[in-house]
């Protein structure tokens, strides 16, 4: 059953959809197992630089004022007929995880581009003037320090912290910002947009399971994550009686185990719970592990909720450090609140995806997003697109098809012409 | 608290110990960690040649008749006033794991030439003859199969087969045999001895636990080994919602939980299980592990207990299967049954511990040992002497005192003593 097509798009699906295939050629590679095509393009890396300056003409041909500013960011700026309003922004990223598709990010900033085309094309004018931006490192992969560029934009992150990040190598981030030439001249501090949009593939499968068309995001979840080291006593599994054993990896299978019921209980309304890392040692058949590297990955729509399952974990880890003879060793390794989009903005998105004939849904981002940085600076809101194959991504299977592509920017470009010709909220 | 002494030893503990050292010396190395000195003679390896010659330079110098089979075990007899008569034989292994310490195997070996060494001083002749044997490959780590040599003695394992088992190097046993001068030219088969004893160190920590001197061994415990697979869907731990999830690295930590429960319930007598290895991949924080590669170690005294945890565990599969929708993939690796020892030699042997004033217990052997290819034909039994640290093993820190060493070697010469006296059993 293929997905219900809007009668009414106003932008070129051919034409966005081969921008992005443009775009995915800079750092393309190919898969050795799959044989797939994948996208490598790793911020301030040279592929990065190479796909900035793409994007960087395509701005310019479009005849766009483009600033870079101290950070690396772009912001490439359509006037309005009021230039002295606050613009609206649309943005994302360009730069890609290692093992890449072309769609996360790349979709956000071209979308832009193509409003963009359109409104020229039409020869449209609008109150407010649009910028469209892409921000540096959204990713993280690299430096550590994810959606770094528009933290630093909005004031979460200082310039001169952002510029002493290094990579595995060593490398500082502000010297291999110089080295692909994008250490930019203009204030990092942006000033705040009327409202700001982005438009991101889901990267879940919740849309392509239900065949809905657009995801309304209603925020970011609030993310815990926590590296665990459990330390037991390594041991013959022969010749070890069972009460006698200090058994790091049964202690890490029932935090796992437990992670699970938490979820069943209600309790936390809307948790995810995730155990990625389980690294028993020695990891041999027959020895008792004496000693567990494991992670705990927590997400919840609700603060509230989120405190409660965190406060309740430590509880249930001295438990297991007493019944099991176990220490269990716990670091934050991540930590940030929940936050929840523009409800006004919210309400556009689906009244524009209902005229287009598109079905929508209300949807947890689950992954971080540039956006969730604007949402302190100024209304701010996402449209998701659903992925094939279970919405993979970070992967070179990661895949939406043209239809699906243009239908989130047509909703995109609607509520843009909106919020671009509007004096006041 | 000391262990009691006995106060009628009839070996020299400190010559017995002292020729534990010297063996100690041959393939000796420091554990970069901890800065401990370990042992590394795998089997057939160099080092495991030039252990084999200082043993075999002991055994003549004892007037011992040596000779070496075809798969490399090597006996030495001490003949009896009876000659025509079965003999009584002492053995272990003198090769050892990558990281071991000094005991494990050689306190047998050299136990069995302390106690001949005994006999010629006092010049006591015995109606049986002795045999001192150590047997070829016993830990199976470099070839893959534990007991190999005295399970070819004993006929479990065809000559042809084992020397055409290959290390990890494709080096094939039959050329490593040769090549360090061991493949000698008796018949792999033994004749029957009257009784076979062994004494080793417990490899455990029980005997420490309750400071018992002697561990009468019961028998060894039936071993199954499982290698799972587990098959399920790799995801976003912040994008997919626990409904859509096939999570297996949770499937595994249910097992390794399953595994508690089932020895929780007491339904299967004295199971021991473990859950080695635990390898989600990818294994990253933010990833919902797809695959997960993990083992099971069942022991179990009795065979029947073995046979329905095996049974229950794989229902369990089923169910973990169905309900968590990922695919388990199982094969065996290791089956053995349960062997029970001589009941007259466990009975001796108390009896020769009491006698002298030392505390003993019956004990299961958590892991394999020669002693159990030789149940097979003729009455058989273990002495076990506690470790210290837990009685830690295949490690470093593996240690026994003079005085415990003495103890066990003790107590096999008294039952040697009758048994190499009688005519019947």
């Amino acid at each position: 059953m293929p997905n219900s097509k809007t009668t009414t798009c106003q932008i070129n699906a051919t034409r966005l959809y081969s921008s992005l295939e443009t775009l995915g050629q800079i750092g393309r590679y190919t898969d050795a197992e799959t044989g797939l095509q994948g996208v490598c393009r790793l911020a301030l890396s040279a592929e990065d630089g190479e796909g900035r300056r793409l994007v960087l003409s395509w701005m310019r041909e479009l005849g766009l004022e483009v600033t870079v500013d101290r950070i690396g960011n772009v912001y490439a700026r359509r006037s309005g007929l009021r230039p002295d309003l606050a613009p609206v922004m649309v943005g994302s990223h360009i730069d890609s995880v290692p093992t890449a598709g072309r769609f996360d990010g790349c979709l956000g900033v071209l979308g832009g581009l193509e409003i963009v085309r359109t409104l020229n094309e039409r020869g449209t004018e609008t109150q407010r003037p649009v910028v469209v931006a892409f921000f540096t490192d959204e990713e993280g992969c690299r430096f550590g320090t994810d959606m770094l560029g528009s933290a630093v934009a909005t004031g979460r992150l200082a310039l001169e912290q952002a510029y002493d990040l290094r990579d595995r190598e060593g490398l500082r981030l502000g010297d291999e910002l110089e080295k692909i030439g994008f250490l930019g001249q203009a204030d990092e501090k942006v000033a705040a947009p009327y409202a700001y949009l982005e438009c991101h593939v889901e990267q879940g499968p919740i849309l392509g399971a239900k065949r809905v068309d657009i995801g309304v995001v209603t925020g970011v979840q609030a993310i815990s994550w926590q590296a665990l080291t459990i330390l037991g006593k390594s041991a013959h599994a022969g010749a070890t009686p069972m009460n006698l054993r200090a058994d790091a990896g049964l202690a890490a299978s029932r935090i796992n185990v437990q992670l699970r019921a938490m979820i069943a209980s209600g309790e936390y309304g809307e948790m995810r719970a995730t155990m990625g890392c389980i690294a028993p040692q020695p990891g041999l058949v027959n020895i008792v592990p004496g000693r567990v590297e494991a992670t705990v990955d927590l997400r919840n729509p609700s603060d509230l909720h989120m405190r409660k399952s965190e406060q309740d974990l430590l509880a249930f880890y001295e438990q297991v450090q007493s019944e099991e003879k176990v220490e269990i060793r716990w670091r934050q390794t991540a930590r940030t609140e929940a936050v929840a989009f523009s409800p006004s903005l919210q309400q556009r998105i689906a009244e524009a995806a209902q005229g287009a004939g598109l079905s929508h849904q209300p949807i947890i981002a689950g992954a971080g997003h540039d956006a969730q940085e604007f949402a302190r600076i100024c209304p701010s809101a996402m449209v998701f697109v659903p992925g094939e194959y279970d919405g993979i991504s970070h992967n070179p299977r990661e895949f939406s098809t043209q239809q699906q592509c243009a239908n989130g920017i047509h909703v995109m470009f609607e509520v843009l012409l909106q919020l671009a010709n509007e004096i006041a909220f």
